[in-house]
């Protein structure tokens, strides 16, 4: 429907809106309207913490995580074990994982997954410096904790190829029913996954 | 949950688009990421779009309706009958009434209705100027399209009072069952009120 706006302004603001992931025009009209109603100062703020982001973000130039700083401050606490790697696709998986309190390594954040379908292949991952960071013998083990996914596994399978040749052990986070899942209710791969990958009684009570 | 950011600059513009309505943390985490992904011109483009509709806008000085000039272009176009005033809650509405093609007259945009538990009473909206709009005497028939809600009909009948006095036709929209829905499923109150208001036959039809 070619919707008619009262306003060039109001227009743009709304094109602008509906321009994000997930945001469609009768939202955007909504936010617009909401920011009509508040004060001024309130949109210069909206704006300004945008515009901050995005010109002054910086990523950790040892795992490419987003911070303020030229190293993370994961990579910079001296509590952290650096010889343990969890390798993830994006930030939100680094505040998924620090979020449950259980990993007190350091991460690698691909900034993707390979994907020929959406053109991102190796080399637009950050897969080399990782293969730097083992080379530099600080690594003992890399966890693996990308998507279970197709595009996971491939990428899975492309960074073992690439680190086999290093005396390292390379994991992957382990995969199975979820808990508090009914077994009833698993699918057939997952729940076919997790009894070939049982774990010892003794060690699952550890948790 | 107190999720912990790796970064105070994604943190605060986290803050600020879950600030808006509808939008929680992780979908403002979500469109933060993405913003990152697109390039500084992006940001800076919805950023400024945003500013400029809040410093900008204007409000129509006859109708009250977002516009980009004193007077909307509504309001300043000669083919639109002047003598019958439609009046509505916001902007929305209006974008709503013009896109059934089925109005010629103008607007009258009051800006909210009469909700004493938002603490909006009838000094907050247009009224005033809408009694004005009467008395100068160029209009005919004021029509009453607010939300068919207790907070609807309080304001309607607020205005009515308030228009009283002069020598003009006061309607209200027609409410009935919708075009397209089923009467069995139509709800009580709204098939009551359509058998109460009936139209005749040869009336109906010609639309």
């Amino acid at each position: 429907m070619n919707q008619k706006y009262p306003s060039v302004l109001l227009e743009n603001a709304v094109n602008e809106l509906a321009s994000l992931p997930g945001v469609g025009r009768k939202t955007a009209l909504r936010l617009a309207l909401y920011m009509l109603r508040r004060d001024t100062g309130y949109t210069e703020n909206f704006a300004s913490a945008l515009l901050s982001l995005r010109r002054d973000i910086k990523y950790c130039k040892v795992c490419h995580n987003i911070c303020d700083q030229e190293v993370c401050s994961i990579c910079s606490d001296p509590r952290r074990d650096r010889s343990l790697v969890c390798v993830v696709e994006n930030v939100k998986e680094v505040m998924a994982i620090e979020n449950t309190g259980q990993f007190r390594g350091v991460y690698h954040v691909l900034g993707g997954i390979i994907s020929p379908m959406d053109g991102i292949g190796p080399g637009n991952l950050k897969i080399d410096s990782l293969v730097e960071r083992v080379a530099a013998e600080e690594v003992k083990e890399v966890i693996l904790a990308l998507s279970t996914t197709m595009e996971g596994d491939t990428t899975n399978f492309f960074i073992y190829r690439k680190l086999a040749p290093y005396a390292i052990r390379i994991s992957v986070i382990a995969r199975g029913v979820s808990i508090g899942d009914e077994i009833e209710y698993a699918d057939e791969i997952t729940l076919g996954r997790s009894i070939l990958n049982r774990t010892s009684f003794n060690d699952s009570i550890k948790i």
